[in-house]
């Protein structure tokens, strides 16, 4: 049998599962849950073993050393992750629920949250993300099929496996999450043309991994996690706030999403500023690439239009000196993947200004763009940042897994 | 200039003047609406001349009387569109508004609704779609790019420019309404292409225009109005109710998209409701195309697959009978376009598994399918009826024209 049928097949079984697993009731999937969190902590053993094989061949093919740090399984992250799972359960169900309205015919109109259904996921090196989807799947009543990256494959499927040990002791489907246990592109590709049987498309990953499924699928996709953020340093800043900020949204964490990866700098402060933003720079080891007004008043390399467009991902910023407000707000909605923006500012106008017209998900004031996360903005769970702009936008908590169902009861009416 | 860059050119246009729209006030935009609804009342003569080259094209290309009749403007139906559009100016704005809340570092989070920012709409030949979609679009701060059947060319131009002339009486740009002028396949190909100016393409029309949309767009499309519609007979079902109910979803308005297209009989009730059943549907010429089980009850036609699969949106009506009700719910989850489904039973438990078991945007109780519309729902407006999961479900109104943006403000702080 092909890979593309295959795929089909585990699809379908997906579809078929799905409807066991919308109708249970809460209780049964946080049974899962608790289930799921307690065999990822006691089979430790079973799941480090799968993941150094994974590991040992990913040192062999030469993987970097980051992408070798994301793969690798601790039993500290082990116990993150289970604690995480665990933590699903003390949310509450994110279905049922909803508005009645009565019409003036006596037809009674309920909009209850109901799953999406089967919801697949693409992701890369990252075997926590495959335990995480899963439980965030079934807390919201939906299937998951899951398709890892090559280099975690082994990992993976000592996953599913335990997903489908804890969904058999709670009474669900073992076909509720499952892993495509094709390596090959063509396990993507063929995922990508499901619709009918898959839901909704979430690639979790870098930019060239979303283009390609935004660019190639059949299936709804919701967008996620590329962030090239920036931060405009107004005229009127308090610039002590600024540095801070800025230190914080470019150095605390700079291969994640919400990190900054420009800085846009008044031209009314910028004789003043750069030099002290430089030294902030240079005590923690970022390589400044500068405009060339920012070239005319510190020393620093030449940035190039690609250096706009560059989630760096790295300790490397690009920094710009615009004339006014307008020219700031232009070059982000120009650059942005329309993620997370702040202006540090202590003039409310230009505040409402900025928070008006950038166009996208998250725009800050005086506050770092790290904070733009599901944990952080209180959601209880996250399952991505959108940057698009249907269905989802911004941090997505489970509601982001859900769609709405209108129940009408009537006794006889008609139109 | 080919047809490709023009509508690059437009769709650029569109987007450079979504900022003004985004920004303007709710007053602004309901005195366009003020202005267009007058100018469609008062310059109906022009409408009318406009539409009269369509129709006599359309009537020398041998178009249908369906189709001639939807395309016709007459001084009756602009009236209508005009109360229409006038109405929307009494509907709440629904920009902005939102929850507020802190978090535990100081931080206030305050989640707004903003527009889409280009809607792009692909539609047939039906010239009061042109004037609804634009005054629905600029009511929720969207621009709007125009695409309709070639059919309808004059009489789109000739609305494109009361809605400029409106845009302008309201200090709007006049780029934020524009129809496409290119007849040709290309331009409506073009518009899909747009991802990066067009936020959202809709697709009005039939199942044709809507396959060819999903599969060929790069921009997120919102489907709309697909509708092969059920309605499934219980064995406990008030079966004088039931036939009423039938008749009115069948016969009452056969060309829309939530009239019914399969009845589904219980098999205990089959021998004395089919025929009844028959003499309903000969009163008011519908043909009958029956299962083996059908026809062995009564005299009707052969119901082949694809009659399962089609949307007749004409008197026509196939009947199936099942022998049970989880056979009914299999048939409608396989044939349906998941748009709206109804049981017939006077039972509550199996209501209650029809409800929740049917995944269809709208699942009806003993009450007429042809009740799945904006104004019956009570939404005030209707954008078009999704039966897609994602963004918007069932009958959508001026709020799927919008998306989520957090806001978020500080004085500082970091992660």
């Amino acid at each position: 049998m092909d890979i593309f049928e295959s795929v089909r097949e585990i699809c379908e079984k997906a579809k078929k599962a799905s409807v066991n697993v919308r109708c249970a009731d809460g209780s049964v999937r946080d049974k899962f849950l608790s289930e799921f969190a307690f065999l990822l902590l006691h089979k430790k053993d079973e799941l480090i073993s799968a993941n150094a094989k994974d590991v040992e061949e990913a040192e062999k093919s030469g993987l970097s050393r980051a992408m070798l740090d994301r793969l690798t399984l601790t039993e500290a992250r082990l116990e993150a992750l289970s604690e995480g799972v665990k933590k699903l359960c003390t949310l509450s169900d994110p279905l049922g629920g909803g508005e009645v309205f009565k019409r003036p015919n006596g037809m009674e109109i309920k909009k209850i949250k109901v799953p999406l259904g089967v919801v697949g996921v693409i992701f890369e090196a990252r075997p926590n993300v495959c335990a995480d989807i899963a439980a965030l799947c079934i807390k919201s009543g939906n299937c998951a099929v899951l398709r890892g990256g090559k280099e975690c494959i082994n990992t993976n499927l000592a996953i599913e496996a335990l997903a489908k040990n804890a969904l058999g002791s709670a009474g669900l489907p073992e076909d509720s999450v499952q892993v495509i246990p094709f390596t090959q592109r063509e396990g993507a590709n063929a995922l990508m043309q499901m619709r009918g049987y898959v839901d909704v498309l979430i690639p979790r990953g870098g930019k060239g991994l979303i283009k390609s499924v935004t660019e190639s699928s059949k299936v709804p996709v919701i967008e996620t996690g590329a962030g090239n953020c920036h931060i405009y340093v107004h005229s009127d800043a308090d610039t002590d706030k600024a540095l801070s900020i800025i230190e914080n949204a470019k150095v605390s964490r700079p291969s994640v999403c919400n990190a900054i990866e420009t800085v846009l700098v008044s031209r009314d402060i910028a004789d003043d500023f750069l030099p002290r933003l430089k030294d902030v720079f240079d005590r923690s080891f970022v390589e400044i690439r500068g405009c060339e007004k920012t070239r005319a008043i510190i020393d620093c390399a030449q940035a190039g239009n690609e250096d706009w467009e560059t989630e760096y991902n790295d300790l490397i910023c690009a920094v710009g000196v615009v004339d006014s407000e307008e020219a700031a707000i232009a070059h982000i909605n120009r650059y942005s993947t329309a993620h997370s923006e702040a202006i540090i500012t202590e003039s409310r106008s230009a505040a409402e200004m900025f928070t008006s017209l950038v166009d996208s998900a998250c725009v800050y004031v005086n506050a770092s763009t790290r904070f733009t996360d599901g944990g952080e903005f209180g959601f209880g769970a996250e399952v991505g940042i959108s940057t698009q702009k249907l269905h989802a936008r911004g941090p997505m908590g489970l509601s982001a897994l859900t769609t709405d169902k209108y129940v009408i009861s009537g006794n006889g009416q008609i139109r």
